[in-house]
This record gives C-alpha cells, structure tokens and sequence, in this order.
C-alpha cells in the first residue's frame, strides 16, 4: 500500500505543499503567498495556519486524495521549533513568538502535525531523496543571503539540547572581524554568505576601476554573488583574486566542520553553489589541505545539493519518519 | 551479581589500568611506564600490550580477580583508532601506524578488548561519572599543552566518519592567525591551550617589564599558564589584561561549539580547568552574551571535569557499553 505524506514549507514569501510518496517521490505540490502584511506587522498563526490547511489541501486534491488518506503533515518553518511541542518558539521573519502551530494545524487538518526548522527539513530531505542520500551522516550547507546548516545523523536530525544546532553560520572564523547581525563579529555568514562575497566583490571593484565586474554588474542592474564568478570566466584577474579569497573563507568554515563532526558528506545549497564544479574544485583542494591529519582516503565528500527547493517539501514530509 | 571491567589508559608516559563496577567505582588501579625508547624509536605494540597485560593482571590481583571475572577490557589510546577493526591506525606519540591492538590484546588477556581514542574516551568518562553525568549530549574540552576534546551523545562517543572527529582545537578562529602544528592558521588549540596562554603571557611580560608576572614567573623557575592567573590574583593589571585576552578567545571558540551543537553541557579538562571559577565565572559571562538567538533559559551548561586521569579508566572501562 502506498503510504502518503505531506511536506510543507512555510516561508516568508510563500507557502508550498507537497504531496509526497514514502519513495521520496513529490506527486502533486500547490503554494500560494505567505501574505505577511507590512514589516513589523506579525500575521496572526491561525490565519496563516488555515492558508496552509488550504494549500494542503489543494495538492491533495490534485491526486485525488483527501486529508484522511495522508499519514502526516510536516512543516519546515524558519526559526527555532519544538516539535515535541507542536511549538513555534521563535521565528524572526513570521514575527512569531510561541505560536502553537502544530495544534492548530492538527485541529484544522484532522492528522498529525509535525514541525521542523527549515534549514534542518530541507538537510533532512537532502539524506533521504538528494544528494546525500543513503549517508549516516551529512551536513547540509546552504549559502545564501546568510549561511544556513543543518545536521542529520543517521537518518534524524540533529537539532541540540535546545532546538537551535547547526548554526555554523555563526561560527566565528575571524576573531574581531566584520559585525554579523547575530552580534558577534568575524561569523562564517559574513564571509561564506552571498552578501559576504558580495561585499568581498565591492572592495575589489573599488579598488580596480578597470575591472570587467564593474560592465558585468552594470549590465543586470546590482554587483550580485554572481558577478565575480562572471568576471573569472571572462578572464577579469581581479574578479578571480575576489573568488579566490571568497573560496579561502568558505574553506576555513568547511574545514572547521570536517575538524569538528567529521561527516560522510557535506552538501553544498543556495545560490552560490549553482556555480558548480567552478566553487567545488577549488573549495576541496584547499579544504583537503587543511583537514586534521590529511587525506586519510576516507574523507567527507564535498558536494552540491541536487533538490533545491523540493528539498524543504521532501524532507518536511519526512519529518514523520523522526517518530 | 556484580560485573567487573578494566579501563586502560594508554599514554605516551605511563600506562594506567583500573578495575571499574558496572557503577563506574574503581575499585583497583595499577600503573607503570610506557617505556617508549628514544624519540624517533617506536616501541613495538607487542612488547606494550604484554605490559598493559600486566597492568591489568596486577590491578585485577589487588581486589582477588582474575581475566576469566573480566566482561571486556577497554583502552584508551593517544590518536586515531578503530574499534571495530581493533586497530590503532595512526599514534603520533607511540609512534605508531597500523598497529592491532585489539587482536594482540584479545589474544594476551582471553577477553573481548575494545579501544577508543584518549580524549574521546575521557569524555565518555565524564558522561558516565563525572560532571556530564546523565547529560544525552556532551562535549569535553581539555585546556592542556593542547585543546583535545571528544563528544558523546546519548551516552554514545561520537568519532564521525573516519574516527577522528571532535578535533575543536583544530578550527580556525583567527583567520591567518598564529600557525598551528596541524598546518592550519589560527587554530582554536593555538590561542585556547596552556601554550596559547603561555605565549600571551610571554607577550605582555614583554611590554610589561614592571608585571608581577616576573617575579612570579621566576619564583616558578617558569612562565606557564598559571603565571598570569596567580599574577592577577596579587592585583597586577597586565596579567588580568592576558587573563580576559585569554578567556575571549576560549569563549570565542566554546561559543562556536554551542552554536554548532548545543551539547546539553560542556565539561573543561585539562591543567588551566582548575583554576575552576575564577576561570569559568567569566567565561560564561562572554559565552552567554554571545550565543546564537541569546541565553533562552535552556542553555547549554559550561562546567568543570571532575574525574581528573579517572575519566580516561573509567571511559575506557565503558567503552564495553557502546556494543
């Protein structure tokens, strides 16, 4: 008998369900907008809650499914959650503090609820559908406007005494370095995010007045994480000095992890890993380098996520296997 | 009825085997020399495990045992191990790679032998014993020449992938900092560890002809990691200057691991640990200030070993227990 999940991811821009198989394969997905009203302006939980009960209910419809045919709801959420709790303790982007999310979803859904930080779920759905499935052990990486992480060990995910692990983002790297909004300075985020090599690329620009980032970024509007890798590729020296330290840094933090957890893979996501081979040669020859006792022939692989954003759905789904 | 173990703690200096109840009591202890020949020469492992099988033999003689009373004996060892192939693979300080433990010891004692690196080992041994006692996620932290630690999760060592992970003190903090043995720049263990203090202390002895830490250092025949903490004790202004230096950058890098994986509590180890709160005081102090999200009033606990050298027998002891 086919067994019938269903994962949710709960952003700040939208909502997107999934209907998903115990394959890990999506069957059916619908979203629609989160519909967070002006900044500083929190939506109530239960008006969200009911848009995602709709949400889920369309996906289902889409399969010829009904609520009743679903073993469970997962829902990835941006923020610090308690799943044992059906708690959403803190989510910054939702302007949320202790809203029960997981009862009132299991009130309006008729199933069970869970919930997971979305960094984590989408680690989560890496291990079981992507690129590090059939691991014991993998870090999922993701670079973005921040540094995102998440830890699944043995098919669960590690979340910490408290909720919040993984936040490798801020592990500080350069001590006394570039504030970080979590208020410590010299994190991995300022660094290895976009933001940071966006930063990172302005200094260089400044600096070289002839640079080819200086036609590149004026031709798409904004200097972007993508503006030196472009530059590179067009021979700009500049451009591959920027990339080459940027890859300094992401290597330090990839090290650090590897030092410390020793995982059988470690998965790069976000943005700035759609560049590829381009980011992953240079960053496993100078992580390879660093790495506690060299090369032992047994070493954490370093890879890129391959679900994108099915991953948050795929691994929200799966959250029921934690039970 | 009771069951016995024996915990071996292999060092580069002394080899120690104690007798330990399923309550984690030593009953017996007895020592004797490594009797590593010269630097560079490395003593071969049957001529050790024939000694550590006399250690046993004689702690076990002192409470009337003998091999055949023993459940399983369990050693702990400097350097990289694998227990389920009994092999030692790599031991900087004994000089060794490839060697089988496991098989020659199970051989000399006629018991099931398991090994496990030293610093994980000790961990274990806090979290069966000692200030971790009862916790489901620890790490360790031991200040001594270097910065060791190991990681236990639901009473389990945590060794990652290859067996070598928890290696804290090789994560770099300062970015292009201080060069460290590992190869790295700006490890943790380079400005965390007893030779970390000693090289700060150095420093402002330096700059500071007129420091207490002179007269204390010579009275001492040294400088060493006490001089500026009893040097600050006496009132002198540069020494609490290299004491709060110090303390920021182990706070730097135990806040690193809390974000990492918010253990339910972090243990230090090691010779500067006994400085006790004069050092954890305001360690926690920086720490708690400086954690992702913020204290949230169920945050991880920075404490004090307890076990001392006992940790490593009692570790290796139950060690038995990760079957």
């Amino acid at each position: 008998m086919v067994q019938y999940y269903v994962g949710v991811d709960l952003g700040g821009t939208n909502i997107k369900a999934g209907v998903v198989d115990q394959d890990c394969r999506i069957l059916a997905e619908d979203s629609r907008p989160t519909g967070l009203s002006e900044i500083g302006v929190a939506r109530p939980g239960e008006d969200v809650c009911a848009d995602i009960a709709k949400t889920v209910e369309n996906a289902l419809a889409q399969v010829g499914l009904s609520r009743s045919d679903v073993h469970s709801v997962g829902v990835g959420c941006p923020g610090t959650v308690i799943d044992e709790d059906g708690m959403v303790v803190y989510a910054n982007n939702l302007g949320w503090r202790n809203v029960p999310m997981g009862q009132i979803l299991e009130k309006m859904l008729g199933c069970r609820v869970h919930l997971g930080n979305d960094a984590n779920v989408a680690a989560l759905g890496e291990v079981c559908a992507g690129s590090a499935k059939g691991t014991n052990s993998a870090v999922i990486v993701t670079l973005g406007t921040g540094v995102g992480a998440g830890i699944v060990l043995d098919s669960h995910i590690y979340s910490g005494f408290n909720g919040v692990a993984s936040e490798f983002g801020h592990m500080v790297i350069v001590y006394g370095g570039l504030p970080c909004t979590c208020g410590r300075r010299g994190c991995f985020e300022s660094y290895a995010s976009a933001s940071g090599l966006i930063h990172l690329t302005r200094k260089a620009m400044e600096e070289d007045q002839k640079s080819l980032m200086w036609p590149i970024a004026k031709d798409r509007g904004k200097v972007s994480g993508r503006t030196a890798f472009d530059a590179m590729r067009q021979g700009d020296k500049t451009a591959a000095r920027v990339v080459d330290d940027y890859i300094g840094y992401l290597a330090c933090g990839i090290t650090n992890i590897i030092n410390a957890l020793e995982p059988e893979i470690i998965s790069m996501g976000g943005g700035i890993s759609k560049e590829g081979e381009t980011l992953l040669v240079p960053l496993r020859e100078k992580v390879y380098k660093e790495i506690f006792g060299g090369p032992s022939g047994r070493d954490t692989r370093i890879e890129a996520c391959t679900l994108g954003y099915k991953a948050g759905i795929i691994g929200a789904a799966m959250l029921a296997a934690e039970d």
